[in-house]
């Protein structure tokens, strides 16, 4: 079974498949300068005939090394994880079906939003309690693809 | 200076101001079985001509008592707080500048979503670090009153 090694998660490394949401960078400063607005980080698109909205997530911790081989992608909307603790959380994308999915592991000050129709692993945090916003398209479609993978993979830390 | 007592956040008591954003209640089951959906949340409301964004918060914490004699609103949209840690803040609300404002302690799991105008005071963590993402109505306006209380008031505990 191949290894895939989980790198650190960074706004470069993840650009292409989706957005950081942290509080680097610039920013406005806001209520009489006792805070950050670090504006506008999410691209959300949600496509028409929907609506923008918040759900929360209570997901089951999973552990390092972590096998899976199903990878899945919503075609009509970005998708936003955002932890409501300070536990790093393991993200696996992939750039499409065929090449090797990636992994990156958070540094608990950080949350992702990704770009519509980008594969991605389900939402695997790695401690308890598994406790996430979700920013994401409510609508009636399924607005849902599954890939199961030929073989599985091994993340690794 | 008239003291508030911070009530512990419920979303009975919160329903006039807005919604409480956690894992509690109705959820789907997604993920094959490890992962609890509470769908749909917060009622968001940003009008026309404007986008729904998500934004990091950096906010200086504060301690109990606190004091505070400043509200604002947002006319022309909801705003959600969601903490990217575990720790309790402080809200504090106000059904209008007349009455007396309310202030409310989450419990560590909670969000919360400020319905559009509702007034609230400024975004006050009590723990470092005071991070959260902020679910609001990216425009072009300024979308903001403030009202100065004629005399302060003192949260405590």
């Amino acid at each position: 079974m191949p290894n895939i090694s989980a790198s650190p998660l960074t706004a470069a490394a993840f650009a292409e498949f989706g957005d950081v949401l942290d509080a680097t960078g610039d920013f406005r400063l806001i209520n009489e300068g006792l805070c950050h607005r670090h504006h506008n980080r999410a691209k959300i698109d949600i496509g028409s005939e929907a609506t923008t909205g918040i759900s929360i997530f209570n997901a089951q911790p999973r552990q390092l090394p972590y096998t899976f081989s199903l990878i899945e992608r919503h075609p009509e909307g970005s998708q936003a994880f955002i932890p409501m603790t300070q536990h790093p959380f393991l993200v696996i994308v992939a750039a499409d079906t065929t090449s090797t999915p990636r992994a990156f592991l958070t540094n608990g000050a950080q949350g992702i939003n990704l770009h519509r129709g980008t594969w991605h692993g389900v939402l695997t945090p790695l401690s308890a309690p598994g406790l996430f916003a979700v920013v994401d398209r409510i609508g009636f479609t399924a607005n849902l693809e599954e890939f199961h993978y030929p073989q599985a993979f091994c993340v690794i830390a």
